[in-house]
């Protein structure tokens, strides 16, 4: 039997094509002048030089993602992999320019570890002789590595990992140990099948003493025929719900035993021989690297969120349903059913999501700037921005990758039953990116080290203001500056008295300040007034994490439509058109106040709004939403320049043949291949056909 | 090469087993007395005697479910429905016995809309004729059958649904037609493989006139051969995020005849020859059904919170994680790491969710008595029930299946890393899971009948009391009860004074009571008074169908422990233990607090509670966690009874051997059957080993 071909029919009128074109005549602003504020010309042109080399190669091919079983998908990841890294090395891309491409091919891969974890810690943490030794054939991807932190019974907990480094000084070897189940490596990248070599994190111990946690490269499988060594045990921890293309492993150690080179001694070392330990200088040089991580978090999270709203809106400017009584859609003369980008719920659902893009690409920019500017600072000695920095990374890691996890789903929803479809896209990018929530950091785990910031510098602030010899002029950063303003007058209450009044960026900035400090300040009296413990309090400095992040949210999005941003050294910031600005601005408006309007728990607890306001308030979100946004709605989406070979999405096209494309992927479906399912015979047949009667008498009894 | 073999260590101590069976020690109830109040004993015997016929039948085994691709999972699914359908009819069970062996065994299949949508179509529109027809091979699976009702480009609106149905006087006969793309039918459960019959909503067409949607049963494949009839074409519409091992599929007819016998014609037809149209006697009798499947998906909703919360829960008292140095934890002598429990953050993650599972626990019994209650009054005429129950079911439906769907993902990741490994089964649960919130009315969209239903409660209610001859002995049911309060005083405010004060139910009741009915009131005066359109007010529309239903979860709870809920009619309640009885009462307490807590806004503004009681709540909340429901909470969970078989999770085994489940189930991945991956020759060697170097000189070099 041959496969099933669908009928080649047209859709009902109006067309998607007529609809996204319509949307597209409304928008007010130039696309292409957004999408080069946004990236910069040279971005968008590499993508597309980038498209022409990668799209038509079959290593790259995504027509058959969305079908295969994991292990198929493993299989095309590792050749995925090779050819990517094959290009690379021939076009001779810089490493921002392999990530580019990455992102375009996007689908995580057994090497992806390799550049993002093994390569930075040698780089890092190792000497030069180390980096002869690993580094080097690591960027020709001779040396293969992961990254073996966690271990099964220890996710978060790095200072509770089991895996033991004994030094042995009279071979002047290190032996690698596992000494129970719960000590076995998990959830190491590239670890399952991929890597020959790997940095292990093992407590080390030397003279009997344990020095805790520190890292050791070396080598796992056989650089001849890539076999296990003797004395290392891997495999791959099988299926998970997303990442299914990465080989995720696990290790285990029996007396391995490594040579003296293998522990990463650029800050800390054994003496051989003798086994002394040689501490590290300063333990706050780390954090660096976490605060890059972090804050290149908080960029894939714009990028989840645009994706999703990319496929979710222009689905939604095609997608009709039901006539709207109050105010028809018409198309032409002809009354038509209402897109659903029309009813006022979905502009709630979709639109937020579409600002938050926004906020967290100009923020994402500020934090890598302030990354920079802090690692210069501290080669010079200069440790002023660290602690804020690390606060605010730690915060935004968690409030901005949970956004973007909620709002994949919430696109995936707010597609109907479509998005439940493989072929929307929505459903392996939520798979895709649920990790973003746990790894670096549990997303509750982590807004501790913000809290803890926040405290202290509230209590320092307090204790200055009561010096007497404080003045306003002492303040070094954004948060003692509100922690500050709030202190001059914590009964301070919103002035507006109509809806216009909350466009007024500096009222949102006072809510928002208002009441993070609000929640710091009650936190501090329940830990040192009340006496409260610091576990009973960990809701409320989650809490207080998430209001001191956004209102970071909030200000760099103000700052970067204003232009009042500070740039990186010796980057000219790209003008913004002044229709863009202002469409722009219509979109940081909803950002901060629909939250408010969400959850005005907290703004109202702390005294600065009242319950007339919140109520004002979504008379001014509603109102943006349908006269200023819902004309732009796709031209906001489009400026994010996603190519179709990148979204992958029967729904998110970008010429709006959304059915055809649907249509015609479901042909691909492997049990269409055959009329009739295989077990039709032995699992359907006995039930409807159990005599094998044949002709038309048996159709005719029905 | 040889499949790989992982180490057999023991967990580092304490074991899992032995931390279960602390939490057990400490239960204050017993757990055997609450599943009987939950389920009653002829229902658990039964599980048991289920379990022993399932559990070792290899149509049944679960142990490949996780690693499956797509086509091997649709193939197992095919065989296990078959193998269930024979079990079925050698036990003789009922459709409630088979109901709950589906339960146990987990997976939706092909034939499962079959039983769930094509035959209760034809019970409820079918004529006596057609119940003879297709109704009894349907019984015997001769028939098997599917619901076609939505179309690609008609997902929730049934009403725009394009399928003609043409009545053909000539040779009276129905022409079944798909004009457009948009109109072929898709997401049909069943349709894509297994179905030769098909229930097609299609609009009804005689003399040129278009009489909107109606149901005929309609062959589709060859009862000789199962292949496809001439005029139809039919296939699986792809891979989805869940559901995987259900056949959705998609269906097109090109001028397809049927006979006039195929219009499910109880309560509307076509006269033969005439063309005539019959009109339905009623069009509320068809609501029935819809709060029937309304209700049990409540029913669903708890089974999915339970579920979760099970596995959650028993892992998160075995993962232990930092000591905590105010309360470090022992076993015997020893300081252990704390058990991630015992933290305030996780505690408020999941506590409330085991909450939600009992609420809904009482919330679906009582569904269901209103249901059966309501269908023997209208069969007497007694429509009186209907709207509350309509209302009721349709928010209910929206509330506790965006809750499970939430709680299920919030599970998922308070088992932290692990959560996201298959084993956990969580990610398969979720994605099984996911699809409630979309199907049997999208969650947004069907709030509005609940807001339809509330604002004319309010205004007869207003117009009554303004008419001078109300009296509160008017008020038939809970919903005006609540709204009739509210206008006797929308100035209440809250008399709780101390934390403690907020246990009492009375105020917990008047809390919720009055937000909701304040919500209602300004939607009125914004529909009646300002003149806003229904379109501008969907978001304050949503938010008060979740502020009823939240009210109608808290007032079942309440009764639902207290014995004072009604009982369906010849059931005697299983009397509640007072420790029990106490016990639940905490989690009541929680139920009610907590979204007060963790939402403030509706309360505060509705002007009931204000920012100081918040703050109480939260003490009180805190508090009745930490001492009441932490000792009880393994307790709770595995009261839901449970079997491991059902649970299929490495993480939520009743035995707590979590880290030996975990490891032995990844040994059985498939890209561990050999040590060396497939693609290593190809893909990775020629970076590692390009000269295909041997022997240990190689090695050496690192």
């Amino acid at each position: 039997m041959s496969a099933l071909r669908f009928p080649d029919l047209p859709p009902s009128e109006p067309q998607g094509a007529d609809l996204l074109a319509q949307e597209r005549s409304k928008t007010t602003f130039s696309v292409h002048d957004l999408s080069n504020y946004l990236y910069g010309e040279e971005y968008l042109e590499r993508q597309e030089k980038f498209l022409g080399l990668i799209e038509n190669e079959p290593a790259f091919d995504k027509s058959n993602r969305y079908f295969l079983g994991r292990t198929e998908r493993f299989a095309g990841a590792l050749k995925k992999d090779y050819a990517l890294v094959k290009l690379a090395q021939q076009q001779k891309w810089t490493p921002e320019e392999f990530q580019q491409a990455d992102i375009l091919i996007d689908e995580p891969g057994p090497f992806g570890l390799h550049r993002g974890m093994f390569m930075p810690t040698l780089v890092s943490q190792g000497t030069d002789e180390q980096h002869e030794l690993f580094l080097k054939p690591a960027l020709r991807y001779e040396v293969i590595g992961c990254y073996a932190q966690t271990e099964i019974g220890h996710v978060s907990n790095v200072q509770g990992i089991e895996t033991t480094a004994t030094y042995i000084p009279e071979t002047n070897e290190f032996e690698l140990h596992t000494p129970y189940l719960t000590a076995c490596k998990w959830w190491i990248g590239g670890l399952g099948k991929a890597a020959n070599h790997a940095v292990v994190m093992a407590r080390l111990i030397s003279n009997g003493k344990d020095y805790g946690p520190h890292a050791l490269c070396v080598p796992i499988r056989s650089m001849e025929d890539h076999t296990l060594l003797p004395g290392v045990m891997a495999g791959d921890i099988g299926p998970k719900f997303g990442y299914n293309t990465t080989d995720n492993g696990c290790m285990w150690f029996d007396h391995y035993r490594v040579p003296h080179i293998s522990l990463l001694a650029k800050y800390s070392s054994i003496k051989p021989g003798s086994g002394e330990y040689i501490k590290p200088p300063n333990s706050k040089l780390s954090y660096g690297t976490m605060v890059l991580i972090r804050a290149s978090l908080v960029g894939y999270a714009r990028i989840g969120l645009a994706k999703a709203a990319t496929i979710a809106t222009r689905y939604s400017a095609i997608r009709r349903q039901f006539v709207d009584k109050d105010q028809p859609k018409k198309m032409g003369k002809e009354v038509i059913e209402t897109p659903v980008l029309d009813y006022s719920m979905q502009q709630y659902r979709l639109f937020p999501i579409i600002a938050a893009a926004y906020a967290c690409h100009f923020t994402s920019k500020e934090m890598m700037r302030l990354y920079y500017l802090n690692i210069k600072n501290m080669a010079s000695g200069n440790f002023s921005l660290l602690a804020d920095v690390h606060a605010s990374s730690s915060g935004l890691k968690s409030l901005t990758t949970t956004m973007a996890a909620a709002s994949i789903e919430e696109c995936r929803r707010a597609c109907g039953g479509h998005g439940f479809s493989s072929f929307s896209g929505l459903p392996l990018m939520l798979q895709d990116y649920a990790p973003n929530v746990t790894w670096e950091g549990d997303n509750y785990m982590i807004t501790q080290q913000t809290g803890r910031y926040l405290f202290k510098s509230f209590r320092d602030l307090v204790a200055k203001r009561a010096s007497g010899k404080f003045s306003a002029s002492q303040i070094t950063n954004p948060t003692l500056a509100y922690l500050n303003t709030y202190l001059d007058n914590p009964d301070l209450k919103c002035p507006a008295t109509t809806p216009a009044q909350f466009h007024n960026p500096e009222i949102q900035l006072a809510a928002y300040g208002h009441r993070a400090a609000h929640m710091v300040a009650e936190i501090v009296h329940g830990l040192d007034v009340e006496k409260r413990s610091w576990n009973s309090m960990l809701v409320e400095i989650y809490n207080a994490s998430v209001a001191h992040c956004q209102l970071i949210l909030v200000q760099n999005f103000i700052l970067g439509i204003r232009g009042d941003m500070p740039q990186p050294e010796g980057i000219v910031a790209t003008p913004l058109s002044p229709a863009a600005k202002e469409a722009l601005t219509d979109l940081s408006d909803l950002f901060a106040l629909h939250q408010i309007h969400k959850q005005p728990g907290e703004f109202l607890t702390s005294g600065y709004i009242d319950a007339k306001q919140v109520s004002m308030m979504g008379k001014a979100i509603m109102d943006v939403m349908e006269k200023k946004i819902r004309p732009n709605a796709v031209g906001f989406v489009d400026a994010f320049a996603f190519p179709d070979y990148y979204l992958n999405s029967a729904l998110g096209r970008f010429d709006g043949k959304v059915y055809e494309a649907y249509t015609e992927m479901a042909t691909r479906e492997p049990i269409n291949q055959t009329e009739v399912i295989e077990g039709y015979e032995q699992y359907i047949k006995p039930f409807t056909n159990p005599k094998g009667l044949k002709g038309k008498s048996i159709q005719a009894r029905l």
